[in-house]
């Protein structure tokens, strides 16, 4: 009887579907994906722009590298050194991001380039879990900037930081700060205090938790999880509390047990040169040297820094309904808009005969910054235009179409953005009323009379002011009044 | 024995590929793709910027869809107006390219958007078959200007040939000739010539072709691949040599045969219409009404247009290179440089209730001018600046870093364009070949005597004339001699 009923169900179901169509789909982008409509555009333009030009005022170049790479590439099979194990941080399928240094780096060996800076802006592809509401989509935006050369020490790392600062600083989103610290001083620490060899890699991850979690629980999972003795975590705890300037560099080459490292003198002492072009760059207010910053990813050989949004409020909220509870795949961690360091050795790991190019990079997480921003526009009063319309060519009266049409190429032709209505006889008050709602600043109206005069009536629109212009001077009076624009 | 043999050769190949390593791999792209260095990417800008210039001043939005569609949508599945069979014209695999509009119309459909004036500009992949030497590549942008709305007839579709007219005059790519038909004068064509109703579609693809093959050729096919009859194959070859302006449209009108089909009348009155906007948009010295133009794509509904590179030279030659043999995909054929149409059934296809939204539009074919504009380089003598660097922070002397990082770090703070070498001590001549290599304009050279007193010596390198400027007024003058920058 039961497999009765079913049949008879499932011919119902059938009968139903049938019936389905037109009326009962509904339209959705891909899973994981979305549309953006002109409002988002416009930010993601202005903010695109803002970092563009620092990157421009940098002397940058842009370069290209396609969005995905060859395995071998992605795995690091090219090399033997087993250093660089790039598998690590993300799985090497063709369409996953991929730390956008590893096809930079593949692109100066492959292009036997020794020194560049440049950034690259790019569409990147995930293919597992989206999670829209926690802002993981399956198509996003990276953004980098690096430079790759043999120089001096610390002067193209102090660049990078000098750039995370102007652009946090144009975009407005805040007040931040720029946490700062070196692998060789991480590693140092770790060393002189009696975390074994073999132990440092997972120990840094651990200790990178300290933005997430409290001490405490950094410090169970050292002893409980990962096997490390009591005395050589707390003598960890007592580093990794430690926040300053080019002083606490100086205290800590002093530092009777830090001082017996090598490698931690050299970081320490290339973190006082940092500094000291900091100083000369006048962003020392923002940066601040913190032991406890450690960035996941291995190939970081240097300094390594991250910038964080410190402010509370709308803002960080936003921000951290972004990527709560996880590291975000973009390369900046929770709360984070920017990160990056110093990677000397990934060149070399593709150049066929293993030649090093140091480079320094920044990541900026632009995605967040979008969301920052849109919800800033959200919050505020002011109107985001979609448009940079200047003019509206407009006329009250029937039949001038063509005048219209005219008139409007004029503009077009001496480069003024105009629009008019497709209409052959429109309402004044409906012209009028799509310059309110797009925020196009000015109207040249046309009438039989204006014609004849020779004139165009131009409109202010927020004023509502008009004055008759000669037709030969409108380009000019168009361009005065909009020059802001 | 041959089994012996081959375990052998096995076996030597398994040792040799264990002394594969550095020495042996060559880096590579995946295949199908390809880096962009700098001198491309400036070329690519300039490009862009052209463009998108042009989309602003005529009031476009912007909106960015996804890189994937649901099967769904790219197959049409959602609509049951068996008239659209999307898959005829591209593969239904989630990354082929999709003719722009499909994404354009199910972004309509689905915000319920009835009008609006935008542009898009993105990366698309293609899965299949990718052959580089044709210009072929895996990852591709697509340029797309569109505007959706319900207005007078042939106004939007005018401002889409201005547009066209604008972008090639200001690429300065060489001659053109932008060519026009329309859907409906074909078909009324077809109808009066004696073509059967089922064979309009393919006879319509016969005759995209005459554009490459002769019209022997064409006829030929029609008649005995196609089977049509010899006498409606002569009928249509009499009009399909025909070309003109506004007079071929009021001819046709009067002509006995064309003037029975009510389609073709609609088709022709419409083209009267059309070319009288584009008298008043000035643009009829490039377009031409041409009986031959049939482009591909099943969704036109009206106006169809496609514009093409004159110029014999090197710059047709580049352009042939590109895609020789084939249509290609970017929805621009052989030669052409852009085309587009209006294709008012599309939206309504995705809306659940099935109302439609008018659309036309036009798609820049975007690579082909990029490979244009990269030949044209590569030719002229001007070399292609890769930054916009207006002022290289230099000094003759040593122990000034500090200084030219502190005077560059001004010029940045004031939006000065500046770089700096990452060098204690560089040389004066290897700071001023740099600006010579990359055409920096100008140096701002620093020394013991300049910061005694209070100047810097302002070197313009093309002339290598030398002022000295007195610090404050330095950004300013920079400003003033960098203005075209």
């Amino acid at each position: 009887m039961i497999d009765e009923e079913v049949a008879k169900l499932l011919e119902l179901k059938v009968q139903l579907g049938g019936d389905e169509g037109r009326h009962q789909f509904t339209l959705k982008t891909a899973k994981g994906t979305r549309d953006y409509n002109p409002k988002q555009m416009a930010i993601r333009e202005k903010v695109f722009n803002t970092i563009i030009s620092c990157f421009k005022r940098h002397g940058a170049e842009n370069i290209d590298t396609p969005v995905f790479e060859l395995k071998e590439t992605l795995t690091g099979k090219y090399g033997e050194d087993s250093k660089y194990d790039l598998t690590v941080s993300f799985k090497p399928t063709v369409l996953d991001p991929t730390p956008s240094q590893v096809p930079f780096a593949r692109y100066l060996a492959m292009n036997k380039v020794t020194n560049i800076k440049r950034y690259h802006i790019a569409k990147v592809y995930r293919r597992d879990n989206p999670a829209m509401t926690r802002g993981r989509y399956r198509e996003f935006y990276q953004c980098d900037f690096d430079i790759a050369g043999q120089y001096d020490p610390m002067i193209p790392d102090a660049e990078c930081l000098k750039i995370v600062h102007e652009i946090l600083s144009e975009l407005e989103l805040g007040d931040f700060r720029i946490k700062v610290n070196d692998r060789r001083i991480l590693d140092g620490m770790f060393a002189v205090c009696g975390v074994p060899d073999d132990k440092f890699r997972t120990i840094c991850s651990t200790v990178d938790k300290l933005d997430k979690v409290s001490w405490e629980d950094v410090r169970s999972e050292m002893v409980k999880e990962k096997g490390l003795s009591e005395e050589a975590a707390d003598q960890i705890g007592q580093y990794v509390s430690l926040q300053g300037g080019m002083d606490l560099a100086e205290r800590l080459l002093q530092d009777a047990k830090m001082s017996q490292s090598k490698q931690a003198c050299a970081g320490l002492t290339d973190m006082k040169q940092l500094f000291s072009y900091l100083q000369l760059f006048q962003v020392t207010d923002k940066v601040v040297f913190d032991l406890s910053l450690a960035r996941g990813l291995d190939y970081y050989t240097g300094v390594i820094y991250e910038a964080i949004l410190t402010q509370t409020g709308p803002v960080p909220v936003a921000a951290a309904q972004n990527g709560a509870g996880e590291k975000a795949e973009e390369g900046v961690s929770v709360g984070s808009v920017a990160g990056g360091g110093r990677y000397d050795g990934l060149v070399g790991m593709f150049d066929p005969k293993g030649r090093k190019v140091p480079c320094v990079g920044v990541s900026i997480g632009i995605e967040r910054v979008f969301s920052i921003m849109e919800q800033k526009a959200e919050a505020s009063a002011e109107k985001v235009r979609t448009t940079e319309t200047q003019v509206m060519v407009a006329s009250a009266q029937k039949n001038l179409l063509e005048e219209r049409l005219r008139l409007t190429a004029e503009l077009w032709n001496a480069g003024i953005k105009a629009e008019v209505m497709y209409k052959k006889n429109p309402k004044l008050l409906s012209q009028l009323q799509h310059c309110e709602d797009s925020g196009i600043p000015l109207v040249a109206i046309l009438g039989e009379q204006e014609l004849k005069d020779g004139v165009v009536k131009l409109r202010t629109v927020h004023s509502r002011e008009e004055i008759d212009v000669s037709r030969d001077k409108l380009v000019e009076e168009i361009k005065r009044r909009t020059s802001d624009v």
